[in-house]
């Protein structure tokens, strides 16, 4: 049987060089976006993209549960804002001492400013009560529709939107503004719209609240917490990792231009 | 005030045609892959590169709950099929009739056959029992493991790797496999390598398991399950998804040139 060099396999299937720089790109420059949402109006044929790129999404078993409900209507923004409202309160009491007072500060979403809101969904009843892929794992289904969000994120940051997930919420408290149904759970509340500018980190490392973590910490082999001797490797993720943070470094640069 | 007209706002920060799509193509053409791994190795320097793909991915308050335990031994990815092939038996007899019978033929994993494992995981309680962001919805932690899996899937794409998520296992036996502490959630076991081809199609849309879902059922506005006459939107959306189609299906020509 003849096989093919490791080589020739990589360059049949890989992107060409500028085509998966743009990718990481995409993944490295990405941000949640809460403060510098525009009004200029998000055309259908680009909203129509980055759903389709959601709906393109892995799924467990293929069973595809997620819906996306647009919310443009300044009524319905102002309820879910007002669900925001309730639950960002509360928050602000959990954190203890300098933290509660940080928090506080902190612009955690853009509701009212975004031009387009989008929930998406999870359907655990789509395809019936056995799914392929989810006999065991019964939160196959919730994961596959946050592989949706992902997917979606990038597909905007491309075309120059910013998107933020809002997570603040009593769940009930969201379902009733947006007439979602109990037995359809809520996984991701994003706004979405042009910005003015991309940050050139997230704000809350801007912000000092936490670090970003070191790779070669995060990374294991063969067993948890076992660290081989993997030195190639290793030098790797740190060039890869410092190269990632100019990445968002220089996007802003470009956007300065 | 000068505002900037919507055409320039988008070419501010859109990215160039080409690379916007090359974001596409990594969504439309990733697919699940099970069984069209090869031995090629896969070099430090693209492991590298879609980890930290991963580690960029969006993190509720920051928090980066994940670790990636790379597998590479012969022995422990024994011992991961091992924990899948019980849980696999248990699921077939979940199944009823006919699907039953198709479902034992399903090819759902490459562990053996994959040059790597990579075990994506979530430490929930990596930055304190308060974090921003997951104070209500409790699950934001796993979500961000799973968006993390999400970016190296589509990094992978870009590098002409296949990623296969296996997800048929008794958690505790996975764990136990790869030494995982009780603490930490095993979010996805990954099988990582090159491949002989891209399928065009989800194997199980090939298969008659289930269709893909038509772009403009999932959609509603404003509120659960109301169409508003947006025919512009719902005619790009058919579009977009019989685009999106044929992408897989250029895919795979590609390939076979």
């Amino acid at each position: 049987m003849k096989t093919m060099p490791a080589q020739a396999i990589q360059e049949t299937h890989a992107f060409a060089d500028e085509a998966r720089d743009a990718v990481y790109r995409a993944i490295f420059s990405r941000r949640d976006v809460r403060g510098q949402f525009l009004p200029t109006p998000v055309p259908d044929e680009v909203l129509s993209r980055v759903l389709t790129a959601a709906h393109y999404a892995p799924s467990v078993g293929f069973m595809q549960p997620w819906n996306f409900l647009v919310v443009q209507s300044d009524q319905v923004k102002r309820r879910v804002h007002d669900a925001f409202a309730v639950a960002h309160a509360e928050a602000g009491d959990m954190f203890e001492g300098d933290k509660r007072a940080v928090y506080r500060t902190l612009k955690l979403e853009g509701i009212l400013e975004s031009p387009l809101g989008i929930c998406i969904t999870c359907d655990r009843e789509r395809s019936g009560p056995v799914v392929v892929g989810r006999t065991h794992m019964k939160t196959m289904d919730l994961y596959s529709s946050v592989c949706a969000v992902q997917n979606l994120w990038l597909a905007a940051r491309a075309e120059g939107l910013g998107v933020g997930w809002v997570s603040i919420f009593n769940q009930a408290e969201l379902q009733e503004a947006l007439g979602i149904p109990k037995r359809i759970t809520p996984i991701a509340y994003l706004c979405v719209g042009y910005v003015s500018h991309f940050h050139a980190k997230p704000e809350l490392e801007s912000a000092g609240w936490l670090p970003r973590l070191p790779m070669e910490d995060l990374v294991y082999f063969n067993q948890w917490g076992h660290r081989d001797d993997q030195q190639s490797l290793i030098g790797h993720l740190r060039r890869d990792q410092a190269a990632a943070q100019e990445a968002g470094t220089a996007n802003l640069s470009a956007a300065a231009k």
